[in-house]
């Protein structure tokens, strides 16, 4: 299909990065062409130098610089060993009750947990409701770093009122998951759960632990969810990097 | 609740910001302290300026750009006129089959479009099967700015069969609801639709559109919808700023 003066396609969508008025930003302009490089490319494959790419596009190192960040964030390039490559597919998550080990096995990768905490606290006020315990009674606050096949890509944070899982720090295995040690080892199962899912920017704590560059865009997903007799559970904050992750679900008539 | 070393609660959740080796960036540590004036001045409050800040929380001036410009991406802060105040919560959106109108009207918001372009154009390849079109098959893309009480939000491009809507330029009102037309004058019904949700940063031509500063990161929503026969009916590519919305979902046990 021909092109427009712009460089793309009549009926481009959403994602076609050109400004109609015409000043396209340099930087922007070198990236839509290392985007086409990568496509060439393939996934796994390395990058040119910014030294090369800079002199291909007769553009400065800056220019180049901007244009590969962007991209970083994007998660179409990743960083790998001392040079740069092409980054695969995101990794797609349904939004289920299913819990994240099972997601990422769907997609034939090995699901990984490590644990940075585990920890009681008395109950804070504002978190009490979702959780169904009283200001101040003992709280579980268990936090672990989400591995696909080896690679650090969130963190979680659950909160679980003591009461409900008391041997939680002698029982659980802490890199396995969560949810099949409440069904099998507490016969606790889910009825549903409030999903709400943002975006925000991965804070200097959050980076160290993910291994992200900092303020790189996150999937945040904060999820109420209440057992099968209607009784709040838990409260979950799991933190996807948005460079590696997107999110499906199926919507249907009501 | 007593505060630790790095200035949070116990058990405090995943986005508690500060690295716990203890080397907290300085422009964090401002942007927390920022974020807590936040709190008091509440929303629509006017932030002192940037000089001002430097001197009360002895900074440079850069320290106090590079916090505010976080507090921007993520919502807490939003330029007007020639200040800069609190923004309000995020506009909370269901994933659901209802239309983007009807979402934002149920919090009380004035949901508004603003045509860019509603053009026709041989459908591609990669486009057919998810609208059930044969290539070269004449297609509609609509392109339309979200609003919510006049403020825009997002960038939405709608792809449907010339076949199915063959009057789309003469009847539908751009600045009404698509889904309200196939319903009230095509008698078109949805059935389900599937959506992946993934947060990527502005384009320059978007940011452009929808007047935000570039490389802002959004939240993108692809939606493949069928009607209640089963057959593909169109694909929606929603761009939502990632400062102004969140998305919630109920989940049920299977």
């Amino acid at each position: 299909m021909e092109k427009n003066l712009q460089g793309h396609r009549p009926g481009s969508p959403v994602r076609s990065g050109i400004p109609e008025h015409g000043r396209i930003p340099k930087y922007y302009a070198v990236k839509a062409r290392i985007a086409e490089l990568l496509d060439e490319l393939g996934e796994g494959g390395t990058l040119p130098t910014e030294r090369d790419l800079a002199e291909r596009y007769e553009v400065s190192r800056e220019t180049v610089r901007q244009a590969l960040r962007e991209l970083l964030l994007e998660g179409r390039l990743r960083r790998s060993g001392r040079g740069t490559v092409v980054a695969g597919p995101k990794l797609e998550q349904p939004l289920s009750l299913a819990s994240y080990t099972e997601g990422v096995r769907r997609q034939g990768r090995r699901p990984g947990r490590q644990l940075i905490g585990l920890e009681q606290f008395p109950c804070p006020p504002d978190l009490a409701p979702g959780i169904g315990a009283e200001p101040g009674e003992p709280v579980w606050h268990l936090e672990r770093v989400l591995l696909a096949d080896d690679e650090r890509v969130g963190l979680e944070s659950t909160y679980i009122r003591v009461a409900r899982a008391p041997r939680l720090n002698a029982d659980f295995q802490p890199d396995s998951s969560f949810y099949g040690y409440l069904r099998d080892s507490l016969g606790i199962s889910f009825g549903e759960a409030d999903e709400k899912l943002e975006t925000v920017l991965a804070t200097p704590r959050e980076a160290l632990l993910i291994g992200t560059p900092p303020a790189l865009p996150m999937l945040l997903i904060h999820r109420f969810s209440r057992d099968q007799e209607g009784r709040p559970l838990e409260r979950v904050r799991s933190l996807y990097r948005g460079d590696r992750f997107s999110f499906t679900t199926r919507l249907r008539a009501e």
